[in-house]
């Protein structure tokens, strides 16, 4: 059994990543910790472990590193790149659920997180954590920088496409609706009932951090300039983003079916839905799946791609498990084989 | 006092009317009528009207247009056009909540709607009722072609730049995401609460019927094609457009706060932001309020516009009663003071 | 037009005494204040009022009370006490939001809310605000205790059958259901959209302030001692409570419509539906409404009834300025005519 | 392995059956039909199914009990009775997830549900499935009579308090809500999103048909006779039911706590909170938990008790499968370990 460890268990990534790790089969979660922790039950946090054998510790990245196989790192930016060291990842491998070593560029990360990066020798190593396409990286990798939420839902989306360079890498927009666990469990007044239930919240327009994380994962070759615009919705779970670009030919719905095909025929957790058909949110709700609709916009020249995801599992937790069971050679849907909850 | 009759007062849009007209204080309604409709308490059907004078009654365009100044038609597409004719704009004003009259290219509705238009010759003199764009035509018309929501909600934010030429017409792409009163009480699987809720469906993507009222609209001189795709969002009502588009040249934050200043700081109804800040449908709900905020994407030379309405209001209702003051010399703000219902 | 004034219009219950207010028609906003209060426009803490003339100012009674001929407070219990005195009394109207005044024994406030009263001299002179209850009073007070929300739409259900005997004052089971609003504005985990969406949760069982008061009310004569549990539901407004009781005699269904009808048949904001009909919160949204439904349970010889209301409106804002216009001598329903918004 | 057929398999039980067996790990799904089937993927009805192995064929009772070793039957009442026979029963065990065989009296079902048992003599050998009161019975049965979610939720909270005579027996009253998931998926017009949404709704008020149900139950030696109201709720997923009764003697809190510990201290599946502490749905969503609390009202010499499930999983699909897991020697708890999945 593989030993895993959370820092940062009293957030929602981190609970996620306890429930899914709590039923997988093949890990065992030696140590749960956050600023919060003191011993007590974690069913004292997050009630519904009421009864789970898992208490919460003070953080302690040493004796993480000392007990566990593998440590799940869930805190804000700035936090694992403090934490992590040589000497931590020669004992033990680090997936680290927040943007520190997402970024190849450090200059990149002090621009757009406002923040010197205080770790930029380990950058290079870190394995960039988008399963499908890095899997081989992801293996061997002793650190790895889970994707963030939207660039896992419209990277995913667009690769095939750029890869195959079906669309302009110069005029792609990216829209995208993320439900308010995207928040965290921060308590602010923004993010209060009354404040987001029955409303449409645009933020982050032209500035969210997520946009040089989606450029640089689609920059194959030619650089990708994307216009960002994120909406909170009032759902607690899931993302949907839609990509507009410009077709670079003429190309048809089966051209477009195909490169869809050629990458993803493979991949469990990526369904491509057939053409004209949209994805909803609810159909991956609590699962690993990423479920992708395309149309295209014959009077423009353009295609429009919906993907989606659930923020807290592709987009996060699930995704981070993924990558967990291929670095110690598990079967990749280890843990991470349910449907949908729904309704 | 007018004399105001609804036809189509058992849909959304109808009760919506009704809502608003009943503490009009310039209007009264005289008949509420419907397929539904059997002299029965308007309350029965909607018990929110509890307690209110009204009655519904069968559908007959002939006893309202004899009996009201206006008549509101809410009504699937085909079925206004089928009622209006010469003879009844004789007698009253017609206000048609639906898109018989909003295209003024018959072939284009018979392409966009899959139906041979019933009465061309009309929609010469159909007033396009978006009140801020085309207050004047309203004044006189005897036959208001009500907009949509998503064309009043898209229209209002890109018109300006469009006008003074501010941003390139054939590079914009709207993706927007409405409430599900826009889906109307029609009894589908696809509304249930279940089916809708905690989710987001992306739907008519490439293909929505909206989209050559929203071009039609912007084609001042030359052409504008836009790539459109709404979303359904679980939420009641709110519409939330985020138009995307080029800049035409080298424009600054405050160019761009200039023209929306130059042609909407008179209008009440329109609230345009600081720059950088950013509307939510929450502090437009249940009022007749457009408010519109923008950012400059320097990267790509892009400016984004979000815009937010009721669609149940400014979408819909409100900005009828808009319509119907300035036909009748009402203060255009009569029954319409209203904020926001918030929280 | 009366002069209005609002103590503590940054908090749910301010922001809605304003949205009523700003279209009342009978009553000029002349000061809105709060501790968060600094000259600004008031749409910078509530953007819905974009546009209002009104801005909000650090809070002041002795300038509220010397400008305006009534001020509502809007403050947690204890404030409005040390706020209120005989000097205030004299030179303005008093509409207390909160708790302070409407127990009338200082030692049942003491216990309920942990804090000696710091006016017990005020409290015989404050006038309970139960509009339909106590409307004579009403009209003659300078202080108004404006009731609770459960206690308005539990008592509004219970008191024409404890009135007339009908049922047993001390076997009584009240279960009441509201909307989030009800927390107010304040910043608190367990008031997060994520930690109150999709759930359902029971608080303050056994033990909620609103108990004695909804006692107090409803002991005329024998004293009435309830059971009561409160919930809170995902729903920004509206209250539901049911009132479960042993019928005193072989009462009919016929009996109870009669009681209901000889208390209420003159009451506009009473609607008491039609036997075995049930109403629901979507239809007093918005509105000062209280809807009321019964049901005999023949098998253990109770009546069940259903009350709804929106806790925001009849519940807090709403009945306080149907109480302001009883107190100055205007229609009760001014500014207070509009049915819900729905949907 | 199990082999396991849902005759159902198009309603929101049948799929959460479906859902929880795909991942069991002891039971195949070998049949999945219903009405609406017709060979086609089970993702075309419900899209995260897409990738499943699985069909959904047409229902054909004897091709379900000759290929499955059992079979659930999700239908509504009178057809599961209508499909099962002693010849049925030979070849295959049943488990009904409808009321056809839950009430032990014909006379009382035909009273209840309008209509004459099909098969008054099957009704004695079905076993009740409430699965922490019935184990015994349930592991040698050949046909289970799956509880309703209102019962569960309902007599799991009281059934110790009545076995030890801890309250009166006549005077319960229990206040429900429940999620919209528990009308199914039948496409009404009062279970569309914006006729639910943001509202609270009674229904079967006095004439649930879950209230005999509850009653049997809990009448063990004297008659329990309850009030009984159930609600509407704007969630998807989850049932709280509020349970108050009248103590039969001077009871502690301790004493109370000591009476559920005697029951429950071995039960996995239902978690008993500390005294005063009380559960919410969201920690039970998706997962086959009853958590349970209480509260002493001294002051009317009450017990409140508020216990929540996910109607879906413990309410229905979940317990049917432990119930599956029990008649066939598997661990209760196999397929049903997974926690809450919250937020």
């Amino acid at each position: 059994m593989i030993k895993a460890g959370i820092i940062g268990a009293s957030g929602y990534v981190g609970c996620e990543l306890a429930r899914i790790l709590s039923s997988h089969g093949g890990a065992d979660l030696e140590i749960l910790s956050s600023r919060r922790g003191d011993g007590a039950e974690y069913g004292s946090i997050y009630p519904h472990f009421l009864k789970s054998p898992y208490t919460i510790t003070e953080t302690n990245i040493e004796a993480a590193a000392d007990a566990c196989d593998v440590v799940f790192i869930a805190a804000p930016h700035g936090v694992a790149a403090g934490m992590v060291s040589a000497d931590i990842l020669k004992k033990t491998r680090v997936i680290d659920m927040g943007a520190d070593f997402r970024l190849k560029d450090p200059d990149a990360y002090e621009k757009w997180y406002g923040l010197k990066h205080p770790k930029p020798e380990l950058i290079a190593e870190a394995a960039y954590g988008l399963t499908e396409l890095n899997r081989d990286e992801i293996k061997s990798a002793r650190l790895i920088a889970n994707p963030g939420c939207y660039p896992t839902a419209a990277a995913l989306a667009l690769y095939p496409l750029i890869a195959e360079g079906a669309i302009c890498p110069q005029n792609v927009v990216i829209n995208a609706m993320s439900g308010v666990s995207g928040a965290g469990r921060d308590v602010r007044e923004s993010n209060l009932f009354c404040e987001t239930n029955e409303s449409l919240k645009p933020y982050g327009v032209a500035t969210h951090r997520h946009t040089p994380e989606i450029e640089q994962t689609l920059s194959l070759g030619a650089p990708v300039t994307v216009s960002f615009a994120p909406v909170l919705a009032p759902i607690s779970r899931g993302i949907l983003a839609i990509s507009t670009a410009e077709l670079s030919g003429a190309l048809t719905v089966k051209d477009i079916a195909d490169i869809y095909d050629k990458y993803y025929t493979g991949e469990f957790f990526i369904r491509v839905l057939p053409p004209g058909e949209m994805p909803q949110t609810r159909w991956v709700k609590g699962s690993n799946f990423t479920d992708i609709g395309f149309a295209l916009d014959g009077r423009t020249n353009r295609v429009i791609i919906c993907s989606v995801i659930d923020n807290m599992v592709k987009g996060a937790s699930g995704q981070a498990i993924a990558n967990m069971n291929i670095m110690f050679g598990l079967p990749e849907r280890q843990g991470l084989s349910q449907f949908s909850v729904f309704p």
